[in-house]
């Protein structure tokens, strides 16, 4: 219900602005028992963490988290492991740069979220965007990274597969390659001509936009339920929520609006495991909110960067119409840095789906001539 | 929480099969004071009601609305009002045809529930699809009807911008053509071209996928809240926990990974109501996950139905394999039918909005240079 | 969240007047498979229904409940059983006695909601209390029934145990009793003496306050969870829920103010089934918040009934400074009647509770010593 | 939803066991521009904080706050303000005496939520009670702290009204009285029997129970909602979920049971300030879970400290059957360190149906008469 938190049962709750002394998140709900360490959330913040490469913002952030309440160890524990109460982590926020904040406190960046916080709250931490900054994400990284351990089955992985008008060759899809790059591309071939866009964006002070996909392999049939709990409307959600994002799809997403009925349908036949096996997966894994069995698949359109070097046209609290260009340090692409996001919102939400469904229904999965 | 109910102030459960004896919902958290008659709201399930066309399913459901609490009427009060409590609707079931469903009982229709509901719980509502029907969307039609009532100032209106792989030119858009076709398209010249497509998908007895638009005109600046609590994120959970949704956007949407910053940052400017204008919306009325105070814009992509009378390879519940046709009464495109609960589920999410804005805020709204 | 609506996984909403066409509840996240027919959920509503007593209102309501969703029978089901789907049931208002309302339509009867209900809404269904009437409990008894059948290895029993100022001796408790009289009493000696308080409470037009034990027997250690969702403050929130209740109690409750920490700490041996046993129950089966596998023992006091025949001091809309006397069919000790649905709010909290556990461990009990 | 977690709009969200590396609590929903330092935060804070007389822990705890996000100061604020973002503050955990746990760690002391957490989780942080230590209960105070300043029209004030059998005489009620004594007493006779019954029990090494009352003065009529979301049920909820707490009773609350209709039914008159009076307040401020205008009158019965030094009969995780003392720094009644938390849950729920109301009705108030 509150504004600052997601899930049902696996319940994460994030604070925290740009420029404050840190941010954080408690995640309420989880299992007990679960061996976890700062070090293995620590691994996922890496992934997540700016000043990796040359297109993405230049702030050096250590992201260095803290668990600070909900784990426990001594001699008769699996090392240090959940104790099902809540899971406090903080990271302090180390570079926020002394710079002078008095030119933007008052105008309204196009494009941000400034005019609309000023509308609705009167009052924003201006400074680096404040609440509505990317760093709020760095939370999400960390509970997706117990979420990821709620559900040890379950593989979860994204890649970037469109910048600007450049979308990947799919018949070259590899998810190998997308740690060759810094991309998040998985498509070798593609990656030079990102890399010539990002450069030529760069150089002109612009910004692009991106689309990244993710699947979860491994779900089980029967995560998630009719029909406000719908997996996939969970999912959107969640994906929604991330800084930037436009627009959501699951499986043949808006392509499936073009599709005629057989290509829809994705038909069955009984694998050799005695499992279901669907011949093709139009629905991204989900039939009527609850999931199939087969991969997980969504997608996730990211706008280009609103800070722009270019003079735009704009407003500020006075009401005087201003020329503004946002400086600062900022991706000239948010999607790349989306992508351990998307797989951690995707984390959470998978590992509430499946909490749900165990209190439900106990967890077990009803299979066909069984 | 519950998985059959959404909106967190004002609260939508409904329940239901498409077989059983009635369907309808519970609308809590309605404000007292706003009248309401049954009347209104049959209004907006007439427009949603089969049956109306040969492109649409032929079962012939009145779907006539009682309202059996929440309202009344004395000669102190403005007719009938609501009072604060919750409003229950129902609507009878009539038109259940006495068909026999031994076939499909135990088999798994391709593209639909079936197997999921299966091997989620193992007991189903076989016929017509039970809780998995379209037939469902009729109590948030209803609910939508209390809504709109909640936002008298804000207009919300949906149409179809694409059906298989036709789409409209949007030079033509043009809402008021929406009521002269049976498709709720916005540009006459597509009509034509819908009708052809349609004739042949029906003959062939297959199916077709459609695009949704929808826009809420009036809504203020400040509606929504970071950063789970998103206007946006909120939309995408329930206009995908439609029916045969299987994408969301906002605004620019999927398109704005193609973008340029300067695309998409939409300039602003005072306008002469002293109220700030933007040049351009791609960001779809909503900034970090806040209303910017322009139209809200919205699209949903339906996949196509996934009852066909194509023979599709699937299982049955016995775990053997099978070769299936589905037969019965079935819409060709489910997206026509989808409009209005579009719009009802766009007037839920705004209801609810406004209410959470003003419990936090009290409801005013900071206007620069005030 | 919602007003009307309670539990968190097995969530109840309700919904009706007093005097409306009918009310209902509907229940979400039951699980699937369970068998139930609308007898099972009349043979407790028969236990509530009013008119079986000269001490409980003349009201007629024969309260025949209808269950219109969530449930499903073939023949190869065991029965009709759930779906997971949500529960709709119906309970029709057939003895609205047509009386004149004009009396009290603008009059505040004092201990009453009608002024604050007034004072909130602006406008009320005056109508026999109309929301805050004791025939929405009529609605809880039917969802109670329901949850006893998600856990089925729990018992759960209420009894009236003090009518105004004459308690039972608890050393006389017999459960048997309760059912051997018209006031659930379960001490056989204790009933005259109620009969006579009763008698001359009636023909001074008065009435009088009451308190009901409940206890649930079976409860497994380890349902609730610290710090707020403690099964305590879960029974607690239910129990003072229910309409005139004014005070609730767990275990020894208030008398424990008075105790000393040797006669509060319960000693612990282990049983002859190899399962912890303690040897008293002054925590009344919850410690921390959390079962421990003890009868969960709660109390509740309810306050008389405020429809009196004296002549009391009020006021009306207008403002007028008024003296009324409250007319019309009525218990003089809401206790007795409330017995049902203080068993019925119980079942439900304990379902809710077996869920959420179930959710987030698996639902296993450790035992010390395996 | 989440277990720990309470609030609906004003949503508290708390974390941290006794002896981690610190404490605290996230408080979403705030409202925006409220001036909140952390200074003030402190004020009630050092209310509750331990060490202060020898009938509380000696546990030597500084309970210094932070503010760690949603609070911005420029030179345009009335100094540091709230943003209407979350709230996390963080208090850290200064004297974890670094004793020697193993004698516990394997024990279940009687009255203690150990062996329930080990049925429940299997696991669990024993050091000082973990999470079941009353330290959780400053970072209530901290969120309350910031809820009282939501609400500045209410006064909220709490006393102890009983310690052991020894209850104070109403008729000498003096809230003054309560800060000039180390009991929260309001009855300044009553100081030395409880001074000589606390020296008796410490020296015993038993420990006793205890009664708080709190008002809250101020509260306009209509906050609350029929008939799962009533004031007097939230609050229930949120009293009892204090540690030690077995009983919540509002206005006359257990005593009622033993009233009239006459004494029961508070009467009504107008004021002179054209508001309605009540002539008495059996009800506790709250009608119809509505608050009345009146005070909101509640009080708690708190349990005995459960850490004595008795030898009492127990089991431990090997399931042996042992005699344990339990020794350490211990309050001899947990009562009454309770006062500030009392006053900060009772705030906090004010503040919630506060907001909860506004968003409903938009906060007005309807007065008879106008």
């Amino acid at each position: 219900m509150s504004h600052n938190s997601f899930g049902h049962l696996f319940r994460v709750t994030t604070w925290g602005e740009s420029h404050g002394p840190a941010l954080g998140c408690v995640v309420d709900g989880c299992p007990p028992g679960i061996p976890l360490t700062a070090e293995e959330v620590q691994v996922w913040l890496d992934q997540r963490r700016p000043g990796q490469g040359k297109f993405v913002t230049q702030r050096q952030e250590p992201d260095a988290v803290k668990i600070l309440s909900g784990v426990f160890e001594d001699d008769r524990t699996d090392g240090q492991v959940t104790t099902g109460t809540p899971i406090s982590m903080l990271i302090e926020n180390v570079d926020q740069r002394s710079r002078d904040y008095s030119e933007i406190a008052t105008q309204f960046r196009p494009g941000h979220a400034d005019y609309t916080y000023f509308a609705k709250y009167g009052v924003r931490d201006y400074r680096g965007g404040g609440r509505a900054s990317a760093r709020e994400t760095a939370a999400r990284v960390a509970a997706g990274a117990v979420a990821r351990k709620v559900i040890p089955g379950v593989t979860i992985r994204a890649a970037v597969t469109q910048i600007g008008p450049h979308a990947i060759d799919r018949s070259r899809f590899d998810w190998d390659q997308r740690h060759e790059n810094g991309f998040w591309c998985p498509d070798a071939q593609t990656v030079p001509i990102w890399e010539e866009h990002l450069e030529k964006v760069r150089k002109a002070g612009s910004s692009t936009g991106a689309i990244v996909e993710v699947e979860a392999v491994g779900v089980p049939p029967g995560w998630g339920a009719p029909v406000y709990g719908k997996l996939d409307s969970e999912l959107a959600a969640a994906l929604m929520s991330i800084n930037a994002a436009k627009g959501v799809e699951i499986g043949a997403g808006f392509a499936a609006a073009a599709f005629s009925g057989e290509e829809n349908a994705d038909e069955m036949r009984m694998g050799n495991d005695g499992q279901p096996l669907f011949l093709s997966n139009s629905a991204g894994g989900i039939l009527g909110g609850i999931s199939s069995g087969q991969p997980v698949v969504a997608r996730v359109a990211f706008k280009p960067t609103s800070s722009i070097l270019t003079l735009r046209r704009s407003l500020n609290e006075a009401g005087e119409e201003i020329d503004l260009r946002t400086k600062g340090r900022h991706d000239p692409c948010v999607g790349i840095r989306a992508v351990p996001v998307v797989e951690a919102m995707t984390a959470c939400v998978l590992a509430d789906a499946f909490l749900r469904h165990r209190a439900q229904t106990g967890g077990a999965v009803f299979v066909p001539g069984r």
